[in-house]
């Protein structure tokens, strides 16, 4: 019994209602049966246990076997999983569980695919808080078999100071100064700016982090050799699998993407009994 | 109280942990401000209530307008929500709020634009359950406001007899027998067949409704002929904005479009606080 | 972990409390026994899984075997259930466990009483939402196990329009059409009529299913030559023992009984713990 | 919030699915009407609270008058409730509320007559443990409605020794020393007995109530004699409402009685909305 | 699946966020490994189950063996548990597991002393309802654990008449009558007095129980005279290690001391991965 | 609705059981009253808020004043909360609302005398993860109340490096250099060693905080001159209100304490009704 098997619990009563009255119907409830499961497309897997997860809560009698390794490419049309079950068990739970894999592996094959075009720089990809809501984990977890790094997981274990934050405290310095005071001293300070001069007064400030929002290659480049190592810096917006390399050899020490999570196009997987 | 209420809260928790610590180290608890909030681009609007929930969940108190309806068209850059409350509250349901409605609002815009590809035509575009796992009635509704319609929405409020459960029992026939006796009387029984030789099974079968699975639009306009009115017939497969007015045109009665809730891309929607 | 679980655990507490402190006194808490279970009446039985859940919940190292299947007529004084486990445990889960068991025999009994007057007919008999709150599940399954067919499970897998439904629209015609445009085209359109006047709207009005309400035995059988085979119909008001015969022979081809389930008798039955 | 609040919405759900889709396509969701409550045979009301807050569960500005406080005698066709609120909320609480309150008048109206039964004498009437699972408090305070008393309410409020428990101790002067020892002395020890040797046993043992099981009228006459004061005397076993006074009139201090609650009959209770 | 799991589940979230961050950079998933635990200072054991159920429900393969048995008193030093499983798991059970357990062997050592300081006698020492929210259960049972009695587990079962049931009744007389009148005849009925005048009003309504609050020892024995074994007798107030014999040797039957559980000194117990 | 709330209505259930049996039988339902609530000794103010709450879940209507702000100095027998309510409603939450109040103002004020004792330094006095389970997030806020500071909230906010995880990964080096690379980049990496040696391992590894685990003040001293500057020294074993000033002159930034919320003593706190 963990978080995700809650959710996953309630995932299945989403899609099962009171009963699949289709199933019930036709099937007998004995009859046991092997499925496969394998990508129209090749991909990187992510969201295994998960998968496997689906079909335990509804019958731990049901055998579900992964041929990968999460993290691992796989190749169109190579079996992924292999069931073996009611059948009744194997149909209940097919939707939700390949709806969760289809989503999953989708972020993972496009974290990938962003790592790879920025492989020859020592700088890392990150996720953001962009995720679907109640998925968050296995979002982030899919980041990370893609080769993604995770940013925060959530509002409580970093600080991260944006304009809203600036405005209220009434300058950089001032809000600084208070995350200093006020948040645990196990969490670094991260400030975002807008421009060079507060990029400066970030830096005046003594931060541990700083996130240069909507800067262009030139202006990275010009806040990279203002830093001087004073402190680590993070880059966002734009990011695409085509910027994604320029802004790397900035000299960031990281790129932050939200479409990692909210724009990952599902990859097309499916689940076939077999004879 | 509601079921949507009690995912909103466990999301919030998601993105808050125990506290937003950079916003309770920089904000005064009692710092009330404006919000507002809009898209970057044109969008059809879903998902208002949700997103208005996510703050009064947090406090009651929060003001959120609304100045659309669901449904309606709005311009890039319109104020959609006008929002009035503490500070901490608005920064704290931000994430959330924004995460669900750009996601709803996507798939709100792509159903909108599939719905006017087959205007001219009395064929309605229906969903599937390829939905995002928990969040489906807010996503089935989405597809409303884009002018779609639903199919069922869980295996309990329909008959879909597909070729495992044929499999099982031997024949469409068979299958088809058991499911009129076994389901409830209320529901339609609907069988899903992949040849013009399993089209006329079916009829013989007198069901109420055939799922024409990856028919092509020459194979779906024979098999509108041969149906002559005895069943409802719903296409599916290969269905994209660019094909879906020729699918239409065979003279089907339903086309069904996992990419609805699957893939449509988020809005980019922001939510900016007043100076 | 389903559903059932869920209820059952909250029903355990219940009865429960903090601890059975009579139990705790008396009994060592290692000491094992065997126990019997049987009906002091002839029934059906129903809620066999229910009743072995109960204890399995508590320790699910009780053992719990079912001398007969559900659906089954049990002779009084035959052993139904077989138990063996821990003593405090077996007290534990007695009172929750006959108390479900004998109200859902109760359903079973009653229903499968009723299906036998109808026998020699193709009439069905079906159960209503007029079940325990919280219960239903497991009182239709009761029905089934009777030999008796479900009604719609809830308000969600069945269109059933009223006369509130009909009022508001202003019409069988409107509300009909209303419900064909909205409601998922996987389920049929039923509409309870009062007189031989708005059943000839209804069929106008081409829906699937008419439930006659409180006809006499007389107006079911015109109800029946006036329809034609053009709907289903469902008879429904003063289904008794006695009448149910008589119904069935007009022709109708379901009747609904709220009775099965708010009025069954709850069977006698103990549990005995065996020296 | 409280635990009732839970239990209703829980069994809201079970109702509803995910949507009444009938009332969804045919009313509009801001019509807003009347509805007036009543029975079809006299009846002594209770559950009135619970029947409101099943339509305010649903939506929190629905008003629900009730015209009787519980406990009192109603009148066949006189109005107990006047509803007002979106009609689409009177129509999904309609089914929820009512089958909670015909059970729960049904058990009060039982009671009722059988406290009149034995008005003229000064014993108590008791229910039982054999309630509907999960409705336990409901149908107990239906008990006192109807003039009952009500007996332990669970295995931790009340000690009571049965023959299972005797068993495992050795002996009735074994198991109470026990329970002696090991209770809270804030519970009475009460022991069950079946004859009047066990009760000379009980009575040595100076427990503070002794059950009577099954014990003859005539038995039950001298178990009083017998007892001469020094514990209470509860007689349970074969109670109708044709024995109740005879058995009262032994000079027994209470009757607890099992069909109070597991077989009372469902008031017949209807919901009618005003034109 | 029981009530302590769902507790020590949502415990074991508060220590946990959504991961070990520390634990997961750091050790292998698979790394499994030893541990022992044993406290700083000599104990009572208390808390061994929900010690043991901590481990389990983050992964049920782990071993946890108890070396002593609740209520067994330990040395300094002895190895209290052994425990072996995967080192990840070890490491994020520890906090939890460790917090409750110093707490409930911090209990039953404190009520073990106590219980030692007044063993000549035959009064009994018990508990209150100032627990820790939450963890009654546990901490009601490490009171038994150390040799004491357990008061009322809940304001369900038992009555206990205070002062302002007392000036809301009227007399003591009135709410001993009202009390005898509504409450279950399961439960005894206590009253608390004051003074000894309010001690003879008690006597003279015939109440089960006398609390003695806040009595100086010499007016504690005036009330052991004046009571004549009518009534049971609790004495309350100003409890201590010094006091309790001396109060015990009034002759009073029971004292109830709150510090037993909101005071007890939590025992230095560690835990040390083997090498 | 958040997630104290929840907490809170758990705890109450645990103090009510099924009914205050006491109040129903001898306080008329409507009656209303006033209370006021004051200490027994002096004491710093902290659970306000969830004071208030316990009342208010159990009857919205209840008003509950404060007169003192969290954090505030109160002297003995000050009024510190004034409350009107249904006399039932305020006799329900009594024991729950002290039983946590006592606790929360017990930690605060602990936490007082300590940072007292240090105020001439500006090494800041950290809380741990030593906390009750449950109530982590409200004694952490006393802490704070108290003038402390919070070290990391769960497992989950901070990167801790202990010996077992040195253990793991083979050398603090390697450690540190695993947890860069896998923690997210918004925390802290914090290094606890034994040894000056240990100490010096950390330094070289460029960790951001370095925890000198039992330390005696000579040792801590050296520690401070070693270091200089290049990480935080966080202090913790036998910090006692003896000891601490002592340990803060050292130099370290920080010292952790588990006593300031295991080891707190209740504080004296009485409900008390107006007549």
């Amino acid at each position: 019994m963990d978080q995700l098997d809650v959710l996953l619990w309630l995932a299945l009563q989403e899609d099962l209602g009171h009963a699949d009255v289709t199933s019930v119907a036709t099937i007998p409830a004995d009859l046991t049966g092997r499925a496969r499961v394998h990508g129209r497309e090749p991909f990187v897997l992510s969201g295994s246990h998960a998968f496997q997860r689906v079909f335990q809560i509804l019958d731990d009698t049901t055998r579900v076997q992964c041929c990968f390794e999460d993290g691992q490419a796989v190749a169109a049309h190579a079996p992924v999983f292999e069931l073996e079950g009611k059948v009744r068990t194997l149909l209940a739970g097919e939707r939700t569980a390949l709806n969760l894999l289809q989503r999953l592996c989708g972020v993972a094959t496009l974290t990938r695919k962003m790592v790879e075009a920025l492989s020859a720089t020592p700088c890392r990809l990150l996720d953001t808080r962009k995720t679907t809501p109640l998925w968050r984990a296995l979002e982030k977890q899919a980041v990370r078999h893609g080769g993604g790094y995770n940013h925060r997981f959530n509002l409580a274990d970093g600080v991260l100071i944006k304009d809203n934050h600036i405005a209220a405290a009434g300058s950089i310095k001032e809000a600084v100064q208070r995350a200093k005071t006020q948040a645990p001293h196990t969490l670094r300070i991260e400030v975002e700016v807008d421009t060079l001069e507060q990029l400066d007064e970030a830096l005046h400030a003594a931060v541990d982090v700083i996130l240069l929002d909507n800067f262009s290659v030139e202006m990275l480049r010009r806040a990279v050799t203002r830093t001087r190592g004073r402190a680590l810096l993070e880059a966002s917006g734009g990011v695409t699998l085509e910027s994604v390399h320029a802004i790397a050899q900035t000299g960031v020490d990281f790129i932050s993407c939200g479409a990692l999570t909210h724009s990952a196009r599902a990859i097309d997987i499916g689940l076939e009994l077999l004879g």
